[in-house]
This record gives C-alpha cells, sequence and structure tokens, in this order.
C-alpha cells in the first residue's frame, strides 16, 4: 500500500504524450500494490492505470509480463492491456523507473470469497492455463522447487524467531517435497499468485485477472493447488471443501485434470503452502517494523501446511480422483 | 497518504446503494490525503471519490464544509459536489465512519507553480470569497489569532527541540501579531488551506478548487496572504515578486481590495506563516517517526516569516498601495 516513486504533472504529461490516448485531466497514487507504484490516470480517451516498477521487478522479466497480458487479452482472457507507444513500444520511463500504461479493469476483488467465485475462479485459472499454450516466451520459476532451499538458507538460523520449531518443520517438509515432486505434470504459463485481490468481480461475474508478474513456466496443477491454498481456506485456517469442489470442478469444466496431475494435487498443495510460507517467513524477518508494507504472518501457512500434511487424495480437497 | 479505515466490497456496495449513482464497478484507496480517507469509486454512471472522515474532524462541521460546497456549486465556482442520497442527505456511515459521496474533479495540481497559475488562483479566490456572502452556516476560525497562543502554549517548553531559539521566535512574534492584528477588515467564509494541491488546472485552466475541510469564516485578506505564503515562495524561500503580483492582480480583478486591507497585508502575511509555523510545530512533535503521514518541516515559515518581517508595504509583494 504505497507510493514510492512521486511523478509530477510535467513529467507525466511528458510521457502520456508518447501514446495516442488523448489528453492527461488527472492521476492519483493508489494506495494497493506491494511491489510497484501505481496511478489511476485520467485522459479524454478514458481510464488507464500507469505502473512504475520499482527496484524488486527485474527488467529482463518485463517483456514476459506484459507479452502474456497482451497474450491473453488476445486469446479473449480479459486482463489489463499494456498500450503501445505511437513507436509500438510498451515500455518507457517516468520518475527514473521502468513504466507501462495499461487498461484499466474494472471489477472488485471478493473480501469474502463465496462457493460461485471459487468456481468462477477454476474456469478462468483453466481458460489462461489454454490461452498461454502457444505464448512464446518463457520465464522459469524463481520461487518453485530448486529455489526453496536456497530462500530457507537465508534465514535458516532465524526462522525459530517467527515461531519456535519453525527451523525443524520447515526442513523436514523440504525433504519430503524434494523426494515425492511430481515431474512430467502439463507445465505451462501459470499466474502463480491468483489470491484474491488478483481476481476482479462485477456481481458474482468474474470481471478480469490482475497482476501477472509472478507469472512463470510451471506444473498447471501447481497453480490449481496455490488456488485452493488461496481460496478454500476460512479465516480459522479450516478448509471449506464446498469451496474446494466449486473451484476443481471449475477448473475441470474448462480443462481436464489428468490421473497424474490429480494424484499429485496433496503435494503440489504442500508446496504450494511452503512457497508462501517461506516468502513470508523472509519478509517477516527482514521487512522493518515501520515500513510502508504490512507485513503479512507467515503463520497462516503453517496452518494451511499442517492440514495438507493430513490430507491423502485430492477426494479431501472436494475433488474427483479420476 | 493512507488509507486508514478499510471498507469491503459488501459493505460500500450496501452503501452506494443508498444513492442514485448506478451500479458499483470498483474503487482503489488513494494515497493522498492527510486527514480523511478517501477511495476513488467507479460507478455506472461515473466517477466519485468516497471520504472517510477520520477522528481528526469534528462531525459538527461537517454539514458547514458540505454545505460550502454545493453552495460554492450552485454560485459557478467549480469544487466537489456532495452528492445526495435517496432521501436526500449528504452524510451517511460505512466502515464505522461518516461519510459522503462526492463528484470526481478532473485536473492536476502544479508542482512548480508559475505566475499564471498564480493568477488564476487570485481570480478564484475572490470569487470564492463574493460567491460566499449569502452562505447561511457560519464556522470560527480554530486557528485564527486567538488560536495561536494556546496552540504554543502546548509545544512551547519543546519548541527548541526543533530549532534553537524558536521558543523566542514564535512569542515575539506572537506579541507583535497581538498587538498589531487588524479588525474590521471585509469578513466571509475563507478557505484557509489553498495551497497548490488543493487547487486543480487542466493545461493553464484552473479546473477547480477542493478541500474545504479548513474553512471559516475570517477576514477575506487573511485568505489572500495565506495564498501569498503557499504560491510566491521559491524552493530556497525566495519570495518571487511576479508570482505574486500576479496573485494579488488576479484577486484584484474579481474583488477589489479596499485601502485597509492593502495597509494590513504584511501582517496578515506574518500571520498566515505564524499558523503553519505553529501547526507544522506542532505536529513535528508529535507525530510518531514511523506513521504514514510524512512530516512536513516547520524551519519553511521560520524563513517565510523572516521575509514578511522585513515587508514594509504591500508594494513589496507586488500589490498596488491603493
Amino acid at each position: 500500500m504505497a507510493v514510492y516513486t512521486e511523478v509530477s504533472d510535467e513529467e507525466l504529461q511528458a510521457f502520456i504524450g508518447r501514446y495516442d490516448i488523448g489528453e492527461l485531466l488527472s492521476y492519483k497514487g493508489i494506495a494497493e500494490g506491494v511491489e510497484n507504484t501505481n496511478y489511476m490516470v485520467h485522459t479524454s480517451s478514458g481510464t488507464y492505470i500507469l505502473t512504475l516498477y520499482e527496484k524488486r521487478v527485474d527488467p529482463n522479466d518485463l517483456p514476459f509480463f506484459l507479452g502474456f497480458m497482451e497474450h491473453l487479452s488476445a486469446k479473449g482472457v480479459t486482463c489489463p492491456l499494456p498500450v503501445h507507444d505511437r513507436t509500438g513500444k510498451v515500455l518507457n520511463s517516468v520518475g527514473g523507473r521502468l513504466a507501462a500504461i495499461i487498461t484499466f479493469l474494472d471489477g472488485m476483488w471478493p473480501r469474502k470469497p463465496k462457493a460461485q467465485h471459487c468456481a468462477e475462479v477454476g474456469r478462468a485459472l483453466a481458460r489462461m492455463h489454454l490461452a498461454g499454450a502457444d505464448f512464446a516466451i518463457a520465464r522459469a520459476n524463481s520461487l518453485g522447487l530448486s529455489g526453496w532451499a536456497p530462500l530457507f538458507n537465508k534465514f535458516a538460523n532465524h526462522a525459530d524467531d517467527i515461531l519456535p520449531g519453525m527451523n525443524r518443520l520447515i526442513a523436514t517438509e523440504l525433504e519430503t517435497l524434494n523426494t515425492g515432486w511430481p515431474e512430467n505434470l502439463p507445465k505451462g504459463v501459470i499466474h502463480a499468485d491468483l489470491f484474491p485481490d488478483n481476481v476482479f468481480f462485477i456481481g458474482d461475474k468474474l470481471s478480469g485477472l490482475i497482476d501477472f508478474y509472478f507469472a512463470c513456466n510451471d506444473a498447471f496443477a501447481y497453480d490449481l493447488a496455490i488456488c485452493l491454498n488461496a481460496w478454500c481456506f476460512e479465516q480459522d485456517f479450516s478448509y471449506n471443501v464446498t469451496k474446494g469442489r466449486a473451484l476443481l470442478k471449475g477448473y475441470d469444466e474448462v480443462r481436464s485434470l489428468t490421473g497424474e496431475e490429480r494424484k499429485a494435487l496433496p503435494v503440489l498443495a504442500r508446496g504450494a503452502a511452503m512457497r508462501f510460507l517461506l516468502t513470508r517467513s523472509y519478509d517477516w524477518l527482514n521487512t522493518p517494523k515501520d515500513a510502508l508494507v504490512a507485513r503479512k504472518d507467515p503463520f497462516d501457512y503453517v496452518r494451511r501446511l499442517r492440514f495438507h500434511q493430513g490430507v491423502k487424495s485430492i477426494a479431501d480437497y472436494g475433488g474427483e480422483a479420476a
């Protein structure tokens, strides 16, 4: 929740002048977004988002992120669309940052997701996976299985400062994941961060997906496992099987899960919980207490992980075994 | 720069339902505004600002602030207009706060004001003063002359922690102001905080005034003196007489300053500098360093005050003596 980079009216006017989007009428910094600075911009042609890419984003990844959004839009998956300037470029700079103008997407993210939202998310995720099949650029998942041990090593000595026993919990789980991680599942471009705040609805209808800045190539079913973690737990950390069933059924309607994917879902869900447990733990230990960004509690993912450790098959998530 | 109160999509949907402004499509917290929480709201009928009044605002003052905006709008002074709900009310509550829906005003505030901006501001200020003449509600200026000594007393013992000699500087100046403060100047509703970030422009044309949450009844020329402080000093604290001349001339074109007002301008400008020196000093000493809101340096107003102390007449500001 922050504007990291201030842009002056004159700078922005010059920047907007590169694009064929009319006259600049107003801009306001948005108190959302953890990684980047976002302004909501009104021009005589409509509403846009101006995103300034802050230091945590690797500039080399931007053609992948922006290109994927364009690719999805062209395939009919609603998401924000990067606007090309008069020379054809989607990436320029303003305020000392790389920046893009992106179409504004109406809709609200559900603060209290219902089963119906989960069904819509399942369908949209599957559509996104199918639409990405012929996307030309690839990006490795730096926060996938091979990235977890190095990330853990950065804070392993302090892990028990978060919660006694955290070091042992993570170390043991990482061993299990390394041994049991499935290879050869169907792969492609995944969103990798499809939490409720990245899915917009108008009424009960999904109006679009946003924030593709963790997208990468990995197993489709792992993306679905991330959504199980993100959408199907209640605030008391209990798993809501009705939501899980809706999510899995919605996905299956658009893209049928293979037998291997169904079998792998429990270990993928453990892996997804581990991914967020690791990044939240690292951020918990390394974010100054007076930072503009609220730290998210790693404990949420300890609870999810414990649930997944007790799961025997996809049936426990509300899915069908075959 | 903060969202102090979070509002859920369901709460907001219910709230918007009270108004005849169409279906809620999206809302984003705005990273602007020091006192209140502001959301930019899209509905099927257009763009609005939702303001949630936080604890620093006295609920008893809200009918004055909102009523004055309506009054000005009706008189053709462009400013945000509070929207009435279906029962005729402009004030409701959401997220545990009193709240209002206000029309969105396009335009940008000038980060580097030019003389032409100052002329426009002078004219708009005078139009606002004339338009307020028949406004029915009154509100005392709690940050006027009689409020300064009590405010100073709250931090006098710590004043020298800001800057050595600050206690003496303020105490001496308050004596001078108490002795020389002009009575019986033309009075009415003043904005009292018309800084560049409260005046919107599209190109070089003024598109509207915002943020009436310090408006009150006081001398018109004191409002003009606040603008001299706010608009006519450069970043190195030098006074720009070209800007001052433009501001005073613009004002005079719409509402002629009386001889008494012209004579009083130097002491009013000292008073205006004192008002911001006092509130900034108090906030400087009382805002936690990790607060969401950036503290503004009181020293800016020590420098302005020193300039005003050397001024002999309105001519030094670029104005005409009669």
